[in-house]
């Protein structure tokens, strides 16, 4: 290609201080270098980690810095030694790296790869330590090793998944965090058996997700919880076969549950991010077995809490990060998926931007009718 | 017998009150109702269960009663409709009952039978909601429904495991509680596998029997930590390689822990029933895997937190009650492993008292040198 070892100029939305809106910038992409690969984004989402960390309340949040990490797009160059993509590739950025090689990706327990993290956390690259991202001169941070919110971008080879070109990526951009983590949070965390008792809090896209893989897991009753009822409609198509609205109990949600299910619930999902509802959807698990999953991302500082003879009488307490997928082996994967209608991610596309309004993308996350909102990079 | 279908005067150790010291006492034990067994114990040792009770901090706790739950003895009559066990059985009462019908029993996934424990928690009888328990006249409430420091108890039929005749009672009393709750926190709750990397908070019976379970699931560290270094030596025995006294570092105990093991442990086990030494072990696993299962019992109102960050990048937080063993069913197997030689459990055994010395062994349950106290019950 003419890019090749050439600096690019797009254009970004920059984050340049926390809490101020996106400036829509003409931004310097530097070339891969070894280990890294330059993708062009096509269409990216908006998730909440985004909105936190613009938020200026991640205490790790570095700017300025370009956010965004649900998308999809097409390898534009590579650097020395990468050979897993090439240009051309179709592609999602996977925020959480597998290099198949350290400690946690051998470990088979795990997908939190150990690789890159100790640049990622800090906007940079591994290599040199520094970020690919520039204007005029002045560096830029990455952010979750993705930084979607640009028409070019730089991640390394261990963060990207190489998809079925026919996929269409104004869809399957979505499946770079929210969907894979419910169903994930589902199928491979809790591993829900058939027949189980599910309860879910938070009818957002994760929530929505996890609703979508307990019903392919074939549980038998999967409770939705939210103080949101016009998320209530939408639900039932993604599996939930019962509501609850917690505003309308004057008991505590975890007591409103156990009597509903005769015990308590065998799996509970928290996709919120609330460290009080974290600790309902563990004392609504069944005494003996009932597990919960923390999905949702507290705010940091925030605690969780429980006696312990919530654990000694046999509930567990767990948590995922994407899902438990490997993002490697296992994007591509659920893409496939897609492709042959088992999972579904047409359905949580609610709204469709362009990159020059990014900051309405934001103003929508927090209005209850929005699932996804999919920006269109390259207008 | 002679005795069967008669009430039964003999000597107990009666808890009149919380924190006073127990009387013997003689006292009258009714004969066996339907679906009950009249146990002559012959040994009882003591746990902190039973001090905790006593101390009048267990809000569930009901004076006067007779406490214990750690013993062996024989059979010497049944109520109606007993089939398993018979006169001259030789039993280990056993606390957390094992019915084999109820949701718990069936479900495969707990030791928690539900059968008798809306009498047992309120010390008394399924049949008819009394006591087997009387002093002339005045009932004494069972405890755990087991109630072991009596020279003949009745208990649920259910609740009693049979064991070969051929095991010394002074000796598997010790499978009532500490053991089986060391060994299947390891076992059943943890699944440890070979060459894992445990930690156990707290170095008493319980959390030497961890240690034991541990070195026989071939781990490959098993790292004992407690603020008395008198208890380092008696550990080694039970297959403790490497010892943390909290109190030679500056750090907290968690961060010793992950710099011992490059990253974390893949097992803690906490042995205390201290809620925030309960955090550090959960806190001082490996990122990803690392499973934390909290054994001891805390206190009445306290409550364990961590950030849910913890859980978020894979660490597990799970309890267990009886290390998961199913009573009735495995308790016989132990003492078959015992006396296979397979489990320890004479080592167990500091201190021999007898039943007139019963305070005394309350007493010794503070001192440091002391594991586990058994007492003739026939003296
Ligand atoms: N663990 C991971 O890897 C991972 C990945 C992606 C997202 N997340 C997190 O998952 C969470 C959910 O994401 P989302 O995109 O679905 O968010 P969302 O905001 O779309 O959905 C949250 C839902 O929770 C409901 N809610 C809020 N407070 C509630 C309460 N007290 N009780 C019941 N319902 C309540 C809201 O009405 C909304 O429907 C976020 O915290 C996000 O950061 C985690
Ligand atoms: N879950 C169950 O089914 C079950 C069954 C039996 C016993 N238990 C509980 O297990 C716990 C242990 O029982 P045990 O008989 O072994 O008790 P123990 O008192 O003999 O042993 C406790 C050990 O912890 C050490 N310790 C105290 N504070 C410490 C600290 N801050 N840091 C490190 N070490 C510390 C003590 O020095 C002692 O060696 C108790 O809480 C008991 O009630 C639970
Ligand atoms: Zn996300
Ligand atoms: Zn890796
Ligand atoms: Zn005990
Ligand atoms: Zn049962």
């Amino acid at each position: 290609m003419a890019t090749q070892g050439q600096v690019i100029t797009c254009r970004a939305a920059v984050a340049w201080e926390a809490n101020k809106p996106l400036v829509i910038e003409e931004v310097q992409v530097a070339p891969p270098q070894a280990g890294e690969v330059r993708v062009k984004i096509l269409f990216t989402a908006l998730c909440h980690t985004d909105a936190y960390t613009w938020s200026g309340k991640d205490p790790e949040g570095l700017f300025p810095c370009i956010l965004g990490h649900e998308a999809a797009g097409i390898v534009e160059s590579v650097g020395e030694g990468v050979t897993e993509v090439q240009p051309g590739d179709h592609v999602i950025p996977c925020y959480q790296a597998e290099c198949r090689e350290c400690k946690f990706c051998k470990s088979g327990k795990t997908n939190l790869c150990g690789k890159v993290r100790a640049a990622t956390g800090v906007g940079v690259m591994m290599n040199d330590r520094k970020s690919r991202f520039s204007i005029n001169g002045k560096p830029i941070y990455h952010f979750m090793g993705t930084s979607t919110f640009s028409q070019y971008t730089v991640v390394h080879d261990v963060s990207v998944a190489k998809i079925d070109p026919k996929a269409p990526l104004e869809k399957v951009c979505l499946l770079g965090c929210g969907v894979p983590t419910g169903l994930g949070a589902v199928w491979n965390t809790a591993k829900v058996e058939a027949g189980s008792i599910v309860a879910i809090f938070g009818l957002g896209t994760v929530g929505l997700a996890v609703a979508e893989g307990a019903k392919a897991a074939s549980a038998s009753r999967i409770i939705g919880i939210d103080i949101d009822s016009n998320k209530f409609d939408r639900a039932k198509d993604f599996g939930v076969t019962e509501f609850v609205n917690p505003k309308d109990h004057d008991k505590p949600i975890q007591q409103v549950l156990v009597d509903l299910t005769d015990g308590g619930v065998d799996y509970s999902f928290e996709c919120i991010g609330n460290v009080s509802v974290m600790r309902a959807a563990l004392e609504c698990c069944h005494k003996g077995w009932g597990t919960s999953v923390i999905v949702g991302v507290a705010a940091s500082g925030q605690e969780i809490s429980t006696r312990p003879f919530q654990l000694v009488t046999g509930r567990v307490w767990k948590g995922t990060a994407f899902g438990g997928f490997k993002s490697r082996s296992q994007v591509p994967m659920l893409v496939d998926k897609y492709m042959k209608k088992e999972i579904k991610v047409d359905e949580y596309i609610t709204h469709n931007l362009t990159l020059p309004e990014m900051n309405k993308a934001f103003d929508l996350l927090h209005e209850g009718s929005c699932l996804r909102c999919v920006l269109d990079m390259q207008v």
